[in-house]
């Protein structure tokens, strides 16, 4: 049986901040917007509907655990949650914090101009408030 | 105790295709993508979270059905589910069968051109197909 591994475009992209019971949840290096991405670690998944019925119902509270806690850190105006996958096929569902006039607003963030690296102090400390938040959040 | 009212920019852009469980199955009104809109009828909602579990599970489960219903009628290359209502802040999920060579792809279908609209016929027939798929498929 195939074993999960990250698609290598989603590995260059982001950076890891915690094992969900599902899912692994990632940082995009992208300081524009504080942006999560949730990637079930189970093989061969393309679409929400590949994930068996418990799996998608999980899947539903990693994403609204994943979005409450970007509320909590960021009292963002509107979260944007999006499973695209036209370009890395790989199931991966964003979960991204939008303000009022962010470099994309109102428009959807995906391909909208380059991603600005996150100076190397910001995003320690973005990780570890990632970290230390998923930590304290309860997901059975 | 408020009740549940489409907002007028959905009801402006689509056509009432069902009545799921929790949610209004709606159609886009445009032409180069079979792009179909979920609502959940409940009033006051603006994120995935501001459903109670139990709903959000019941959301997901439509989402699969009407993207599995798009495989069946429009065999795309890729789904794409997002929730995003940076412009309409009535919650509503979209979902969209994608094709390569679309008028957007691979990029996101939002804020990218303008709608094309359905030829009369055109239109009623994808409403017909659209309802007798729905009405075969089982959502307990």
């Amino acid at each position: 049986m195939a074993e999960f591994s990250l698609h290598p475009r989603l590995a260059q992209d982001t950076e890891f901040i915690a094992a969900l019971p599902l899912s692994q949840l990632l940082l995009v290096r992208d300081a524009r917007y504080p942006w999560l991405i949730l990637v079930p670690a189970k093989p061969g998944l393309k679409e929400l509907h590949d994930l068996a019925p418990e799996a998608r119902a999980r899947l539903m509270e990693e994403i609204a655990e994943t979005s409450k806690m970007l509320e909590r850190l960021f009292t963002p105006d509107k979260i944007n949650v999006g499973a695209l996958g036209n370009l890395v096929p790989q199931l991966h569902i964003h979960v991204i914090a939008r303000r009022e006039g962010d470099a994309a607003w109102p428009g959807p963030v995906w391909g909208q101009g380059e991603a600005v690296p996150y100076a190397a102090a910001e995003l320690a400390e973005i990780k570890e408030r990632l970290k230390i938040e998923i930590s304290r959040t309860v997901l059975e």
